[in-house]
């Protein structure tokens, strides 16, 4: 069994089916999810930087303090839903602290944009999640907040004195930038609240901010990590410790939500080093992991190394031509210009890597910046071209 | 017999087949033209603000003062081809001036990147192309500078005492962004440098650089307009008239490139008004016109207005959801929240248009923008996965 939050001692979780979408319905998938600490936890969240907030974000970024726990519901956003849709949001919170008889909830939502949420529905499955408490282990959780996914999302790590585990969904509309997608972890760790918020944004910059899939940024992103305390005290001395756990988790579930980009085939890791600073990797790195054209030529199996190389100049971040080296796995095919390689060759690689590696060094400094993202192919211009059902 | 620059009086268009690229022989289409001025013209440009600059880019960069016109060429860039690239692109400007006995010629290229120029097709193609000066009329110019374009584009506006041409080529890697595309435009009106420079600056914002294929940003992006002053003289008082005609002859053409996207079905006019500042509306627009999602929605006739509002917030410009209003067509779906529509007809309208009008109004002030993209389908991804040929 792949552990995840429900794993994390002092963590309940309890799934329920409320038929808020046909599609989950036939699937045999629940799709509502309340997730329970035993005793009130610290937390630290980030949020989505779009203008526009579903319902659920701008309540859950009102909470301060301590919480209980997190409700969630797959299938629709309660996104453009106005006054409505808040009262909604606030409504699932405090059913779920009734039925469980305990404090604050966080929520969130995940699916269609812009449809009221059929709340008879939600209700009934909340109270199913709060009955089935400590039923969903595993991979449930996460099965109960897909969408497009196509295979639940978790990690876990046991450290030293402590544990962490979280889930996460994600296919489409992924491109966090400064935000983050729905996932939810959570550690035993004893963190105070100001670490625990370092410890998270920090996290965050290299796992759910460093990977796209298409471009698009969600109403709905946001990651909740929670802290009940029960396990090893972290303090300034140890946070480091805690900080690499954590990433590892994070970037675990980031990638897997690469992997599981609507229509992918193939994961790349945009590799951009020798920088003058970090921001500068990243923004190269960035660029090229959301052209399209480096993306269908990722699906195509094609070492275009020009698209690769005009893309990391659109970044408009001071590249040098002449100073720029490229490889694609372990072929070098641009140094300062082109160089003599078999294309066949590297051809050859791209078809037989899941997970293809492009490495552009800069030669203009020593900082670098990872990004992931997927290729561009028939298969997610079929999902979303397809009429919304 | 559509017009362009060929009909501009002054200009001469000669075009040659160098077989350059394979697929460009097959399709018995020339792949070099040379058009010059019948005296030194004046002349303005923009390039591309790519990083990565082709080497024609650098080598016209450096031209100042009249120029006796134009030498390009298809199916090659010349781009990331180093020392010789550039030593190629100051060959074909030379070659052109001595065979034609005339001055200076700015340098163009458009095709692979990354490949050295066959530099004895193309000095045998140039040649040809002197020779046939005058030949070439109407499309046949554009259709020497065509790459993953279907058909060639051209525009020609007869104005009050002078007239202006152009012909421009690009399908994909279209994304100018502060640069623009490969265009050449002639006007015998007489236009002091400086009043050339701020008329083509001018005219570029709302048609070049108003417009999206797939985000991709060229090496080689270029627009030269060049005036032989042989018709009615522009002073300050008739700058705006000769503004007016400039644009209408640029945005027909940032439109056929639109049209001819790489793989598109429908072009998409997304206009954003209501705005505080200009820079809002497009910076809205361009987020809206960039958006997978919404490119996928246009292919799929989907109206999903949720996708067209979370890409408008995503533009992180402070965009108020309660305000903002948007209508597909003549169909009004949001009013700061969804309103009631009939989607089957909504949809009709979209199968029905080969441009859909997307009206976006943010209700914060009285500035607009209006961005051109077109959808994203099954072909753009077949286009540029197919391995190089």
């Amino acid at each position: 069994m792949k552990k995840g939050i429900a794993e994390v001692p002092g963590f309940k979780c309890g799934v329920g089916f409320g038929g808020i979408k046909k599609t989950e319905k036939k699937l045999n998938r629940p799709d509502t999810l309340v997730i329970v600490t035993e005793r009130p936890a610290d937390f630290s969240a980030v949020f989505t930087t779009n203008d526009v907030k579903a319902a659920p974000i701008k309540v859950s970024m009102e909470v301060k303090g301590k919480v209980s726990g997190i409700v969630a519901n797959s299938g629709n956003a309660n996104a453009c839903t106005g006054e409505r849709g808040i009262a909604d949001a606030v409504e699932m919170a405090k059913l779920t602290s009734q039925l469980t008889g305990k404090g604050r909830f966080l929520v969130a939502s995940t699916g269609v944009i812009g449809e009221p949420l059929p709340m008879d529905k939600v209700r009934r499955a909340i109270a199913e999640a709060v009955k089935n408490l400590g039923k969903a282990k595993g991979e449930e959780p996460a099965r109960a907040i897909m969408t497009t996914d196509t295979f639940p999302k978790t990690a876990f790590k046991e450290a030293d004195g402590f544990v962490v585990g979280g889930i996460t969904k994600g296919a489409g509309m992924i491109d966090p930038s400064m935000a983050t997608m729905l996932a939810f972890i959570g550690t035993d760790a004893k963190v105070e609240p100001e670490l625990l918020d370092r410890a998270l944004k920090e996290a965050n910059e290299e796992s759910f901010n460093a990977i796209t899939v298409d471009g698009d940024m969600s109403t709905n992103d946001c990651v909740f990590l929670l802290s009940t305390g029960l396990g090893r005290d972290i303090g300034k001395e140890e946070y480091s410790y805690f900080v690499e756990v954590l990433k590892e988790v994070m970037k675990s579930l980031a990638y897997q939500i690469v992997k599981d980009g609507e229509g992918a085939t193939k994961v790349a890791r945009i590799k951009v080093l020798g920088a003058r600073n970090k921001e500068q990797a990243r923004r190269v790195a960035r660029k090229i992991a959301l052209s399209p054209l480096v993306k269908t030529a990722l699906f195509g199996c094609d070492p275009n190394w020009g698209r690769i190389i005009a893309a990391a100049g659109a970044a408009r971040e001071g590249i040098v031509e002449e100073k720029t080296e490229l490889k694609i796995g372990k072929y070098l095919l641009f140094k300062g210009g082109r160089v003599e390689y078999r294309e066949e060759e590297v051809s050859q690689y791209m078809k037989n890597s899941e997970e293809i590696e492009i490495e552009v060094n800069l030669n203009l400094g020593s900082e670098s910046f990872t990004y992931l993202t997927c290729d561009l192919t028939y298969d997610y211009v079929r999902i979303n071209a397809e009429y919304r059902t």
